[in-house]
């Protein structure tokens, strides 16, 4: 069973409240360091992949991509993208990504926000989406950093009597698999992974490694969300180019 | 100043215990991963970078090397060296890594146990490694876990009143640079480096990934080391195998 945990109504509304106040992690952390890493993309063939409502198909568009296909296991993430970035050369479709299988000419580029820590067989997708890319095509994807998914109880930041943080709480490492969270709702499924795992995975697979990141906050991001400080005690996310190579 | 701390005597005593015990993490966590990821070593021409006593050189001769260079800062580590794991295809010298200069034919495989963590300068030391090596010779360098080296202070097992690990406590990843350490001696200097920091180095001077590994203990280890266990919560050691690309 793959987890749709985007078309339960209370997450998703409390997801679109959160993403809707462009005040997120996301907004000042993850995608300026995403946007930061690609590669010129005029021209270009672009998978996003868990593309959510679309926002950075529509980004790959305006800098010149071709052609996006945005992909997401959520019927309403899906619906929202059509409404609020909708775009001749972007085309949205509805499916889990381990089940991708319509006929598809190959990309020059998949991107993949915050989506892969979704999923369970990380070996699989990987092959599956070398499978997807053109001769020396780049696959940019960003996760949760394994410090942060490694911990099963997942009230990670460790706290004194007056609430000052005292540190990152890391444990259980190497016990890869499900680590279940309350975000909105019970029982949200993310997979834990070891860096040796996520490296070595696309190594093993026909990849390169071009860079790795741990990205900061903006400057914006500090002066509105002062919190976005405690990203230089942990990194919350990874992100992890690398390159097609056979 | 190069940071000499082995040929501190206190220091010198209490390490040479420890590793003669022959029951240390180096010997059932760090070691092994580093033989195991090891290339082939027949004919091959090694540098031992920060050698120590020379285990590891050794250990290349016996595997087919027909070559080894041993550098380490540490006069008391070169003199045992000398002593203990001496051979005529062996060359031992007693230099800090960054001022290495002799005229030296290049190398096929360099590797580094735990001593890179000494350096201050990552950027420099692996531009001049890959002086040293021939087109498509092999970088394998261990070093402690950037979880490891991150907090400033290195009471990083965080326990209850009984005593017993509650988590890894991690903080100020952020903040490279120097850790000032008690270990038989005041002032034991490392140096924390991120992730993105020791990979993009790598790939930024010429250097392809081709393996990371965070070593969990032997059988052996975890029988006469319970405390090896703990390894599965958080990672003692991160291993990077590079190899030179141009």
């Amino acid at each position: 069973m793959k987890q749709n945990i985007y078309d339960n109504p209370t997450f998703f509304e409390g997801y679109m409240k959160l993403r809707d106040s462009k005040m997120t992690y996301n907004d000042f952390l993850e995608q300026p360091a995403m946007k930061d890493a690609l590669p010129d993309l005029k021209g270009k063939r672009v998978m996003d992949l868990g593309c959510g409502t679309g926002g950075l198909s529509k980004y790959c568009i305006e800098m010149g991509a071709s052609a996006v296909v945005g992909v997401d296991i959520s019927e309403k993430m899906i619906s929202r993208a059509l409404v609020e970035n909708n775009d001749e050369n972007i085309k949205y479709v509805c499916s889990p990504i381990e089940d991708l299988s319509y006929p598809i000419e190959p990309f020059d580029l998949i991107v993949s926000s915050l989506a892969i820590h979704y999923i369970e067989d990380y070996e699989s997708l990987i092959r599956k989406l070398h499978t997807l890319l053109n001769p020396n095509g780049i696959l940019i994807y960003s996760i949760e950093h394994p410090v942060v998914t490694a911990r099963k109880d997942m009230r990670n930041w460790w706290k004194n009597e007056n609430g000052e943080r005292l540190h990152w709480a890391l444990d259980h490492y190497r016990e890869e698999g499900k680590r279940e969270q309350h975000w909105y709702v019970d029982g949200v499924i993310k997979y834990h992974r070891t860096l040796q795992t996520l490296v070595n995975g696309l190594i093993g697979h026909g990849f390169m490694l071009e860079r790795m990141l741990e990205p900061l906050s903006t400057k914006e991001g500090l002066n509105l969300m002062p919190d976005l400080k405690n990203e230089e005690r942990r990194p919350s996310f990874l992100i992890i180019k690398s390159r097609k190579t056979d």
